[in-house]
């Protein structure tokens, strides 16, 4: 069969669209939010529709397994496979049914979990990371099972419920049980497309280490009135460590951050020197701040995909109502983050800053420096027949070439597949830059989520050709 | 009668202790938070509770005054009188039926609105704060009332129930209507005792500005990996203004924030001096940190009384759940106060606040610094005839001398009363140094709480001789 026709397996995804867009709805109403324990059963339920739908398209020995792990958070990972297809390569396909939570609520246009479509798009938390994007993966292998009554290759699926919180039962049974997951290559499609139309693959990822301060002092919350000026204040004791992380410039100051931080080669940047990018198209449409901060003397794609960077996420503690409370807080604590870039490993990341921000801590301040979760850096390489497959897959769906981009963000499980089952992952990302991925009004491209399925398709027969 | 003598209402509160504890308890069970408007009801429940108390001990004109005010806050002040007592001075019995917010919950040995009885304290939100001590002043009249059927000297009762949020309506009240208040001078008991057992005069008070300062950087929330580097963060420009607030010596940098502080007498300097204070002991009792804070050269005594402070309460915004969220929040808040002390104003401080915290803007942050409420700092001398006679009264119930303090927290109601009625207050206080004021576990202890009615009763008797 030619791969420029349509395929009898593309033909039934067409067909079939509203029903798919109807059951990732369905998937998309399970409040399935891993980080808080009050949602553990909606996660557990998400697993378990998916196990279902896995069995009825025909995969095989579906299964939800539950990883014992030291965390409190236990939630299933779902594997299925079908490994007919005698001496054809074996794709492990991964994605997370697990969402972020949806706050700030009020700043959602319809109710995150009750999926809206509006232009084209459907808004809801998880649409595009992951649940809609992994979805693509399932209704791929539904159209070829359906059409074909088989898939052109071995095909392993694994989906996890953690990978918003660290990802610490798959990264565990990767670890412990490498032969369940035996492939040739990974395929996750939990990444974006550079722009509308540009097929895009994603080949290189920044660690991050998530990390909490927690500043004590006084050993009760004290009266403003009656001890400011006696008292420590555990803020201002965390505004003055926070202060000494970045300099104006941008610059992270922990001593010796930098040392393993690789350049990207000279033809990658020129590479990315060509895609079609405008800084202040991207500031005002995307991130709508009145400039770019960051590293000066770094391009924003530099910034965001190759260099290490510093964030605050929030800062529990004291009384955070409307009006006012003179309180003198006992304790606070700072949710910092830091993305790391090859070669940086999350261990001594996190061993420097933890020493740098134990030595700013203030007179009458007592720390704890706490790791929540990490994953490490790393940059796939293009040369492989399974990138060659994709990006020739990806042409004949969208009729452009294919871009090699980096991801700003951190998809710990790659570096698992890499050093623990030695494949490469095929990042193939069908998200867009406006999606709102962690935000408010999360959304996922309709006609995106269509094509990522053909996409998907394509990629599988061109593979078990 | 001579003084010396137990008076037949001193006798009637003995006897009545019992009964006038179960009347604070109901009082207490009402969670007339007045910052949170989902308790708005309660806090109006508890000025109807107040009214019929006073109707029911035989005080005068008992009334309920709505006070509209900008704010969207509308909590009833308590009016009563009894104006009998021809050719005899009129006091302005002041006291407030609000308290703060109770958290963090789960801090409270006993729940705050279920008030426990352990080592001859009540423990309960508002219990010192001003419930019980506002009390004091509601069983004195009644004791008086009971056992003499009339009162030795004219008294106007005013409750109000904002004294968290900034009484903006009995600040206005007294602004407006001055002839409904008038009197000789006001009694307050909202302050402390130095120590068990040693009566307590408080003659000086800090004011205070409390604000906000939003910043604002993206949109929308961002997510830290694909836009850390670009994105400005409003946590960090938060920590970055707070750090240049203050300096390691505890010095807050705003320019010219110190012109106008004045310092104490030598002879008031002196009289602190010979307080029983031990700054070790305050340290591991009262504050619990590893050192004392606050700036250099000044003992606890003056950074608390006699200087003015700075303290952030609390930074709402961004991700404060348990686990990991990795956004950029588009915007964050800092909850920053000062405690003011005489000369300085509240209006002239917080525009210098204002001006500074503008000009430390981060690069792509946009700011909201904004007063949420202020009062002014004042001393009241100890030269006049109330003082005297409150002295003398003090000296029957504990049999030992008063002491004159500060406080450092403030009663912005004491600079209205002096400003518009031209009246001083006597603030006399029965709260202990380790009462938890607006902290878990807030307490009264008991004796103090009868003993404060007899020591009302005698300044009354006294005041009215």
């Amino acid at each position: 069969m030619s791969t420029s026709d349509v395929s009898a397996a593309v033909s039934y995804s067409q067909a079939n669209q509203p029903r798919f867009l109807a059951e990732l709805k369905s998937l998309l109403r399970i409040p399935s939010i891993s980080t808080l324990p009050e949602h553990e059963g909606d996660v557990r339920h998400a697993a378990e529709v998916l196990a279902a739908e896995l069995k009825r398209i025909g995969m095989e020995h579906v299964e939800l397994i539950d990883v014992p792990t030291k965390g409190g958070l236990n939630h299933p990972l779902v594997y299925a496979d079908w490994l007919h297809a005698e001496g054809k390569p074996t794709c492990l396909a991964y994605g997370h049914y697990d969402v972020q939570p949806p706050d700030p609520l009020d700043e959602w246009i319809s109710p995150p979990f009750e999926p809206a479509e509006r232009d084209g798009n459907i808004y809801a938390r998880g649409a595009v990371d992951d649940k809609g994007q992994m979805y693509i993966h399932v209704k791929a292998l539904e159209s070829l099972l359906a059409a074909d009554g088989k898939l052109p290759l071995n095909v392993r699926v694994i989906l996890e419920g953690e990978e918003e919180v660290g990802g610490e039962s798959i990264a565990s049974f990767v670890r412990e049980h490498p032969e369940r997951l035996k492939a040739d290559f990974a395929l996750i499609s939990d990444t974006e497309m550079f722009a509308l139309g540009l097929p895009t693959l994603c080949v290189g990822l920044r660690g991050m280490i998530y990390t909490e301060i927690e500043a004590r002092g006084a050993k009760t919350d004290l009266h403003s009135g009656i001890y400011g000026g006696a008292a420590p204040n555990p803020f201002i004791a965390l505004a003055q460590i926070i202060a000494q992380l970045k300099d104006a410039s941008g610059r992270i100051l922990i001593p010796g951050f930098y040392d393993r931080v690789a350049t990207p080669s000279a033809a990658e940047l020129a590479a990315w020197e060509k895609l079609p990018f405008n800084e202040e198209e991207y500031r005002r449409t995307e991130v709508g701040s009145p400039v770019l901060t960051g590293e000066s003397g770094y391009s924003v794609l530099e910034r965001t995909w190759a260099r290490p960077t510093l964030d605050v996420h929030g800062m529990p503690g004291g009384f955070i109502g409307a009006g006012a409370k003179t309180v003198i807080p006992a304790k606070a604590v700072a949710k910092v983050s830091m993305r790391l870039v090859p070669e940086m490993t999350a261990a001594e990341s996190f061993e420097r800053y933890k020493a740098y921000v134990e030595s700013l801590a203030p007179s009458g301040i007592t720390l704890d420096v706490r790791l929540i979760h990490s994953g490490e850096p790393l940059v796939i390489g293009t040369a492989n027949a399974y990138v060659q497959a994709a990006t020739e897959a990806l042409h004949e769906v969208w009729h452009a070439e294919t871009v090699f981009i980096r991801s700003g963000g951190s998809i710990p499980i790659v570096g698992d597949f890499e050093r623990h089952l030695k494949i490469p992952s095929i990042m193939m990302g069908f998200g867009l830059p406006d999606d709102n991925l962690h935000a408010p009004n999360e959304k996922f491209h309709l006609a995106n989520f269509y094509r990522g399925i053909e996409s998907v398709i394509r990629f599988f027969e061109t593979v078990g050709k």
